[in-house]
């Protein structure tokens, strides 16, 4: 180690309490981002589409102004390297770029430029970090457009299919993933190979900040949340209660096959066993989104015949997961019996539950207290990028920014003042990152 | 009293034991109904329309055929009368000739042929009835037509009021239902004061035979059913559960305001209230019969935000309306408080419960025994013209026919051997009926 080296070290070591950040850049390309990809209503970043690439564009722009070392991968997602004063695995902070038809401003871009914050901050502030600090600006994250979860990311890591790439369509315009890969200058050939363009042994963390999309930190006050799992989850997206239609007055409790009665009754079966579950501390949370008798068939003087619905049941424990499956089993079984119905679940999808890495949500507790940020840990209960990492054995950790009115909508707001804890807090973080032996 | 008189009278008590009915009679107009009324799909006789009129037509025929007196009422009502022996008030049997679009042949037909029969019988086997029959064919008794029940008894009952006539349109062709009565001949002037055509005094019974439009007599096996009372009703047709569309893997159970899981509260806690009271013998059936999250907000993972829903209560007894009506307010209060839901009930419409006249059920039933006919009391679940005659103070009675499939309906299916059982009924009935003194 030279003197210059060690002075360096000095020099972070007394800077690194400070968590250097440059909200000012985040401010300004917020500000752009929402002229340059807003609609008449809210903003939309479809994915390897027009908006999503203006985005792209802009944070390479900022990248090369900053001096960052900018590489893009055969799935077109975007890498802006700072060196480090050390070898070995860096550090990630990534998150996406697109967004829903009318989404918010927030949701996916703030992971970004927070990574673009903390690095200016750094620059600003003559720091070397210990690490590589990449920002990773992650293509199609948003699964309306190609009604698939995490193409960028799967595709940085190798697990996208040929069979994807030809056969999943743009809801917008039913262009190929393949083909739309192409055009933003990908290279499906290679994604064909099934090869993974990142190693994740060289990934030493991947680290998501995201606004929140639940309204936890509204109600509690806090500006921040750290991750401790994404749940996992099944979901039967179209299933049905069959019962039969009958004349509502002339019809007697004992020879009804009443669809909504059934129904309902699966609905209060399945919260109790929530109730029940959460109170012994598992994570849960159970979902009926839609719920319709036949807009056609059903009339206020008629038993309903038909009740179609879907059904979402999430939590980061797998064990938890699979109590409500046998729940719900036993539950269909018995008001099958009960109320002489039939339930026709239809298809089963599932996705697994990703555990943040336990070092990583310690520090982040750790360093929210030394730096005076309030925060605390949550579950997470959407789909994230982070997800993929994780369950690629990379270290993951996330970082929630509060927000109002939940995401996916025009109405999608974070305040400038919860970013900047948030960049407060990752900066903390690489500047002192609890990496592997 | 005239030898001759006396003569007549052993006739006709040695025959009673018969009960005569022309089956023949009826099975011939019915096949002639469905022909001439029939369409794609079921048959239609919309209420002061082309297939009502033909029906009218038929048996007006029919009754000159058969000797009898035969009026119409300034509603276009059609009376067809055997004279009795006895002076003094007559016995009517009623029901109406209309049907639903694309409905069945026997719901309201049944009752008109059934008349018919029996007098045909009593024709036929040269037997004078004490009283005098009369048999009354009803008009726009299917609410479906201009969205108001009754409309024909309650216009020979002088209880329609000017306010109908003129604002009343028919879905079918938005013509109101003062021209609609106009123009099939009828007197909306007369009807416009109020005035009753018909004086309850007059009337000794009103007996409405009519097809069971629930699944009890085929459940149970049997070809009859004596009416004991009709339900009267209270219904929010267009109520809603309003709550907070959220995220659905985002939103924890303490900050969740979902429409489905609170409604579905509802229809569980009304259905242990509905099992309590009829474990303690109320008469009582509860309906959700539409119950539906908003087809364009809700989504499979989003909370629901908005569930719409109607409300029918039926019960014989007032009293257990108003308990029902109680468990109501009471349930919606707590699931208010509890899900942090708004529930807007909307318009409340009500109906009055009808007793049938409890001597007509006593001799109805002792009549079946006499006879050999299989029947059970039940209650009548739907409304019927006979609901306006026992509110008017006429003894009235109804004679359900067993019949599969439910009605409103082409698949109603009545047997014409049970039906001959509710016109040997019915024809016993007119022979030794109970007469006030």
């Amino acid at each position: 180690m030279t003197v210059l080296a060690e002075k360096a070290e000095v020099e972070t070591s007394a800077l690194s309490n400070a968590a250097p950040v440059d909200i000012q850049l985040a401010e300004r390309l917020f500000d752009e981002l929402k002229r340059r990809t807003g609609t008449n209503r809210g903003i939309t970043r479809a994915s390897y589409g027009l908006g999503e690439q203006i985005a792209h564009d802009m944070v390479r722009r900022e990248a090369r102004k900053l001096g960052l070392e900018v590489k893009t991968d055969p799935g077109c997602n975007l890498y802006m390297t700072m060196k480090g004063r050390e070898e070995g695995p860096g550090i990630f902070i990534g998150s996406h770029l697109d967004s829903v038809p009318m989404g918010g401003n927030f949701d996916g871009a703030a992971g970004v430029l927070l990574g673009l914050s903390v690095i200016s901050g750094y620059v600003r502030a003559g720091i070397r970090p210990p690490r590589d600090i990449t920002v990773m600006a992650i293509r199609a994250e948003e699964s309306t457009w190609f009604g698939a979860s995490y193409i960028g990311s799967r595709a940085a890591l190798g697990r996208l299919t040929g069979r994807e790439l030809d056969q999943v369509k743009r809801s917008s315009d039913q262009i190929s993933l393949g083909a739309a890969i192409d055009a933003a200058g990908g290279d499906t050939e290679f994604l064909r190979s099934g090869q993974s363009w990142l190693d994740p042994k060289n990934i030493a963390m991947f680290i998501e900040p995201h606004i929140e999309q639940g309204p936890v930190l509204i109600e509690k006050k806090l500006p921040i949340g750290i991750v401790t799992g994404i749940r996992g989850s099944f979901r039967y997206r179209e299933a049905r209660c069959i019962g039969t239609y009958a004349h509502s007055g002339a019809t007697p409790r004992e020879y009804r096959s009443d669809a909504v009665r059934a129904a309902s009754a699966l609905v209060v079966e399945l919260d109790k066993a929530w109730d029940r579950l959460q109170a012994e501390g598992a994570d849960l949370v159970v979902t009926f989104g839609q719920f319709s008798t036949d807009a056609s068939e059903a009339a206020f003087s008629k038993i309903a015949g038909k009740l179609s619905f879907a059904l979402d049941i999430r939590s980061q424990e797998p064990e938890t997961l699979g109590k409500m499956q046998a729940v719900v089993t036993e539950a269909v079984a018995r008001i099958e019996a009960e109320h002489r119905v039939r339930f026709e679940l239809g298809r089963l999808t599932d996705s697994k539950a990703a555990k943040m890495d336990d070092a990583i949500v310690a520090s982040l507790a750790g360093l929210a207290k030394e730096h005076g940020i309030e925060a605390q840990t949550m579950a997470c209960g959407a789909g994230h990028d982070a997800a993929v990492f994780a369950d690629a054995g990379v270290p993951t950790g996330m970082v929630f920014i509060r927000n109002a009115n939940g995401s996916h909508n025009p109405d999608e707001q974070m305040e400038i003042a919860d970013f900047t804890e948030a960049a407060r807090l990752v900066s903390a973080l690489c500047l002192d990152p609890p990496l592997k032996a």
